[in-house]
């Protein structure tokens, strides 16, 4: 962070899209309207010339116009390892190093009170296990936890991140704090992790941290379905072992501007309201709502349980104050072993669920 | 909105993952590695059975895992037309609908004074080419400001809209408003307009609202450049006539904890700090910063201009208080007209700019 001060100025660096370097602009641009077609045509152009970082700029545009950030983040690697003074590619490296890497990991490792749970739950996890068991640690993030468990004598820890330039970053810090002989990162989903290829054995303790404040997320299920399933022993210790999504009714003019529409200038546009988010990122800063009912546990999921199944319910929610609930603000619990539980994920955002639509599907359904 | 009382129950539907439906779990499930390759087979059994709610609800959750979000909302449509109860499509809609509809859609049709500053624009402009000036709405949404320029006797609006799902919501609320006479929908990109197809003729009148606090985006301005290449007539209005955006540097403990980390639990960890978002979406409702600077004008775009040029500046802030800088809080400021602006758009997201990273380019690029 830099200090400023009343004397001094403080310097600021703005660039403008295009972002495509051109040698000079053509008097009448032919545009690419078809990304693919641009991104094959600045591919056989980098054939023909591979070290001319023009050419490798102008085909990372066009990859990241595409969406395949990771390829375009290699791309523009390249071109500053060709042209280290050149700030443009620099600047796009930054653009996509956000968009491929979730903006909460870093809050998330700024956030005390959580990392001292999961490593009290952790260091009892290899207490109990011995040193040499096989830890797996799936969404690793910076490497943290695996870090953690190093430290608490584990010997012989897979921390698995499936995002190349998150993986890469573990490796580097891991190799920093002098872990590296004992923990080994696997740049892959965990649905494709091998057992003795890049674990030695099924995991005796399975550590991780990808559950978001969305619960009912599929993908976090199927994670824990495919470990117990394929990667984990008889017995194992997952960590944590339960998670609950809790919320209560709450009234907001805020948030109800986010989540319905009426008329506006005289118009009715109340149609557009069917296009409402059905969930809202609000941050823990947001306090803009009062609450209308006590905290009800929306659902629990028991990590423990190899497989989950379908499940629509409905809950009935005590309202403790009049008001015009415009919807449920949902935060976490996590329950990560016997006597350690997390009560709130403070940096977790909590997320509101309109209530109208749920309603309206109800009235339809009963 | 549902009135509560705190004698009455709130009723909530939960859905939990899973969210494909099975006949019956498999003992041994023979999981869907490569999504593609389960958009294959669900294509090849709707053939064989083209009205089987199971198969087209299957492809459809194949179609969302693979981001094809409008070929899925499409599909889980057809589920529901086939099996009207059935609550797990509709809920798939609505989540899909969230995917594909940017949040602040409502936050900003719920804004008065920004509607009523582009209002007495449009009837400026309308009363100066006349009823039967072609006018362009590029990003029109709700198509409430294509509405704005009907009633103010224009008969001749096309309302451009990518997103089919509010392509379509715009058409049914034109209808409901009785204005399809004078507004047609297109559902295109706007670079993909054809005059004499989609457009009698080169439009009079611009107006466009697809300014995000991010000025620099790409898109944006290769919309409106293609706009003045292809879709507007020499002399046309273009509302708005030009944008800037506004900052000032601030200090926030809140925000650092989002930008910076340094050393976790005892482990060096600043390596991830290099993977922090460059921007970060804070909502107008969070205040927890201090001002450290005067509001500067960090950039201001003529759209106006046929075309817009690369562009790298150095800007000086000039510091008005002590403290620790995280960055840059950012707002808009647009100018729609002669006499009219609207100095900041209160549901617009100010971003935040880490400054650490521009600090070391510019140390590396002077």
């Amino acid at each position: 962070r830099s200090r400023t001060s009343g004397e001094n100025l403080f310097v600021v660096l703005l660039i403008s899209a295009p972002l495509s370097q051109k040698l000079e602009p053509p008097a009448n641009p032919a545009r690419f309207r078809d990304t693919n077609a641009a991104i094959r045509c600045f591919e056989f152009a980098a054939k023909a010339s591979p070290d001319n970082p023009l050419v490798l700029n102008n085909l990372s545009v066009a990859l990241a116009q595409a969406d395949r950030n990771g390829d375009a983040l290699a791309g523009f690697r390249r071109v500053v390892s060709l042209q280290p003074d050149s700030v443009m590619p620099r600047h796009q490296m930054r653009r996509l190093t956000s968009r491929i890497v979730p903006f909460w990991h870093i809050p998330m490792l700024n956030d005390v009170r959580r990392n001292d749970v999961f490593e009290a739950a952790i260091k009892r996890a290899i207490a109990e296990h011995g040193p040499s068991v096989q830890m797996l640690d799936i969404g690793a993030g910076s490497g943290l936890l695996s870090m953690m468990a190093a430290r608490a004598d584990a010997t012989n820890v897979v921390a698995c991140e499936v995002v190349p330039v998150i993986a890469e970053t573990a490796e580097r810090i891991i190799e920093q704090n002098g872990l590296s002989n004992r923990v080994s990162v696997v740049n892959k989903v965990s649905t494709n992790l091998v057992i003795g290829r890049d674990m030695q054995e099924l995991a005796g303790i399975l550590v991780s941290e990808i559950l978001s404040s969305d619960l009912l997320a599929e993908n976090v299920l199927d994670t824990f379905e495919d470990a117990h399933a394929r990667l984990i022993s008889e017995g194992a210790t997952i960590i944590p072992r339960a998670a609950s999504a809790i919320g209560c009714l709450v009234e907001s003019d805020v948030l109800g501007n986010y989540a319905f529409v009426g008329t506006v200038s005289g118009f009715d546009v109340s149609e557009f309201t069917r296009l409402a988010a059905n969930r809202l990122p609000i941050h823990g800063t947001m306090t803009e709502w009062r609450r209308l009912s006590p905290d009800i546990e929306l659902q629990t999921i028991d990590l423990t349980c190899p497989r989950h199944a379908e499940d629509i319910r409905l809950i009935d929610v005590p309202v403790s104050a009049d008001g015009t609930a415009v919807g449920i603000v949902q935060w976490m619990r996590i329950d990560l072993a016997e006597g350690i539980e997390f009560p709130i994920i403070p940096t977790t955002i909590p997320m509101v669920v309109g209530c109208r639509s749920c309603i309206r599907i109800l009235g339809r359904s009963r």
